[in-house]
């Protein structure tokens, strides 16, 4: 059961930055409303916006053992994905395990769970997203699995996903919808750029948007 | 039952300033302790005071329709509030409702359910306080009402109430209270001035309010 | 059953100081993962780490008499701790509380409920540890004990305890155990420092630590 | 501010009677879905449905004084309705109260908080639905008011307003709206039943309903 | 993106039956610990064990029209899955769809949300395990999917997969590793059974397992 | 570090059994307010009252090894209760682990996280008061100790401590202040049932505790 699997397939770096760059709300629109974690999963830094190809880690609830094995598998620009086998909010992860994960070129965790040395993480540019900060050590002691799918924070993350996230949460962008997600993406950063030209111009979007009628047919009354 | 209000009054604008500079703690003590919305409403951003009228929006769980309407009947220095009929913790509002708004001279949102591009957002210099983030987006399927009276985390708000926000939390002033609590307001913040200037000179709290005694016929012993 | 212990013992300053820069973490391993509060005991600055001689309080819910009362016995670098003998998150301390704690040569606040003036407090330099932000004030009816030994956040705190705090969380070291704690605490931060220098060098924690015969012992695949 | 209001009227009692009948579900929807008390207000008992005249009780936090007051004030079947200024979960009630409440006829409680003895409460046949049970007892030290209107776990009650409780949760239907909410609610028990018929006889709600044109119309692909 | 699967292959009833005999926290050890959802899934009636083939709702927040799609997909022994999109706790679920779901044979919701009419339900003989109670109704305006893959409180669900369910929680086994996973599940059943009887004599585990000697070696005092 | 204490002295038996029969509110009382856990604290039963000596467990979070050294350490009418290190709601008990305890007559289980095989447990008549309720199974891998001093629930237990539970939770009665905290309570009971025979004949606690001046000196108007 408990097994690493060495061989993943990455999607595009291009293609990684450019959802990165879009942003959580925009992508997950863009892939139809799916893939998001739950509203608990939180940055320790703020104003910062990443993307990256998925590392899972499937780990006994507590134990952080796994994480070593994680990050032999790392190479440059993935990001670390953990949820633990059942809800146990320790700190699996702090500067250490961060300085080992930056020697292989990943600088992002996503973790179900709880991390530690937060200040000592945010000057050393590693960011994290997590369910909560927590001084207590984990234990070595229970095998789990690297590069399994994993349910994290309610999203299913296969190996080698896209992890997006920002100040508003993470988004899982499969690594096959990947080209048809940013297209849909782009089209959407377009159509925003307009209307918010023209929404900051004093248009409404009751006008924009024709809203109006469907209102009225609705029965919204104005008094 | 869905309907739009178009004509509420607002209580006066150097009112709302000087309440909105007094801070949520004072004023929510000089108004006998009554309006505070809930704790889990939290802004977005960090050391920031505001006050405004209330334009209230009542919508349905997941709905962000009703924010269209109600932007069309802002007013320069108004609060958009939002409160849904059902817990729903989607992102009902961000950086193109914000854009629309402040084109409409409103900068700030309450609401009790989640925002999203809050990155853009404190950007933009618009001010958030919700009890969620969420990179979630809405529907816009079922009709709600625009200036009614809502109960948003907790605390009853009429269209033209003044909302005070700080990084306390946020305050709800009755229209037609708001002189008098002002008033009130006032007579704290000269009452704490004087004490803070004796408490910093290292005079005792139990020595300027005469508590010692009571405390004494209370039972309480020294050892 | 209200009482006020005036005489209660410290740990040496130089101790204490060092093992607040040690942090709470380091610390909390080097005696054994004991007296970890829990973790929503959050700060309300970010990226300060303090230590302090602990000040107790057990205070009734929605009261804060006994703060006036516990700030007579305060000495220079003393931090005083707070719970209320039921969850009751009001703001029990605000801006007035923490200038007269600070002419008292108090700078910190720890408390199993709620704080005001938050935006004050950091100005001030005041820091606090809270489980709550909360504008809502409090009374002053029912009598508590000040230095007493008190459960905080689930953690037991003796008064003179050392308290460690930073943005991990808050810690409680028994004064009695400080020397040796501190001592764990300087060969483990020695012990990390060497680890770091390895670690970022890209060695993998898998061989510095020797883990590869027991994972495979227990029996993980590699595929 | 603080204030007892001896004179409140109350709806007929046949119409009371008959909105309890039809329970909280039906009633709720019945008046255009609103009224309803947050989710978290749960019975101590199963299996029973009540309705009565809201007595209503704002309360300091973790003081019960005010109870003593608003029994005074009962007639045969009141329901108690108590909202404390903040979250406190105490036991604010208990058999002794009970007893007290019973004796003018009142046999249920509704509270944003706690109660205790709560296994002598369902011998009697007391009936509760609260946001949480505790043994802490509470203080008698600060005044509330007693048949002032209440935001009760984000419902607006105003004394004398009907209480519609059951397994489900707990609505509350303004005085003035009871008897055409009771007409509504009259109207969709008659529709719910010949509706109940035929669903059970195997015919299907898309059918019923005729949903079919209208799923296909917004894309809805069977395969 | 919304999909009605009409044709799904369940599981083998024989083995269906078998494991819901089993109960939840066998089938789950059986299986490696698997497929287990979250703790605040919780049943609405006492001492009930059940099995059955899972068809699966994707459903928009607070919109329940994907329920009357389902239902027409029912089969004999099937058990109702609903996972929203994002949290949204209202009533989704009632008498009325029970008795449509009970017309083909359904007698069991799983749903990560909320049910109403639970008085209803449990006299009716339909089961739920939900993570809320609410009597707030919900809309039919937005369209989701039937018989899909579904995140359902941290567990995935695959349409027929086999959901068991008791008063510890619900969990998933996936439809191709009934047979294996039953094989398990007996073998521990037995084991256990010849466990109970010698730890019923009064045999320690820590002599039925051997453990003292591992004990002594990782430390353990007697004192 | 890891330590099992052999010895510990317990309680009078006719006082532990006197104290349950009082009750947790009264008991709770009784003691001044102090030792009552978290209301988070439920019973997996209905309308059960028991008593007895505690049994202390400090166990790693997900790690149940230490039950199965402590059941070698039960006489007959103790209480286990355990405590992780740190948040983890698995279910650390079963019925095994039960048949085990009850063989050496020790019928309850006071934990602060979860247990399993609920239904079970019921039918066995072994009482469980517990945070969580979970089907998730603990790994034997890390020492912890028994008898041990802990905080359990926000309560501070040491090994011998009565343990007093019903329907309204869990409180902790210290060995040595078992007799007085006894005397008081039955003060208290007394005093209560000549209370209740007033209250249940329509007296009003305003005239039996003599309030009304009280009131009136407060400020309470009557309108």
């Amino acid at each position: 059961m408990a097994v690493v699997l060495q061989k993943i397939e990455r999607a595009d770096r291009d293609l990684i930055r450019r959802l990165g760059e879009a942003g959580v709300a925009t992508v997950h629109e863009a892939q139809g409303r799916t893939g998001l974690m739950a509203a608990n999963m939180r940055p320790i830094q703020q104003d910062l916006a990443i993307a990256g190809s998925a590392v899972t880690i499937s780990a006994a609830p507590g134990d952080n053992w796994m994480i070593h094995v994680a990050i032999e598998q790392l190479q440059d620009g993935d990001v670390l994905v953990l949820s633990p086998t059942a809800p146990c909010d320790m700190g699996y992860f702090g500067d250490l395990l961060a300085t080992s994960a930056q020697a292989r070129g990943c600088h992002t965790l996503i973790i179900d769970a709880g991390v530690r040395d937060t200040r000592d993480l945010r000057q050393m540019g590693f960011s994290v997203w997590s369910t909560a900060i927590s001084a207590q050590g984990t234990v070595k002691e229970t095998l789990g699995s690297v590069n399994v799918p994993i349910v994290c924070a309610g999203a299913l993350v296969n190996p080698g996903d896209i992890i997006v996230a920002d100040d508003d949460g993470v988004c899982v962008v499969p690594r096959d919808n990947a080209a048809a997600v940013m297209e849909n993406t782009q089209a959407r950063l377009d159509a925003e750029e307009a209307k918010r030209v023209r929404l900051a111009a004093g248009e409404l979007g009751l006008d924009i948007y024709d809203m109006r009628p469907r209102l009225a047919e609705k029965g919204l009354k104005y008094v």
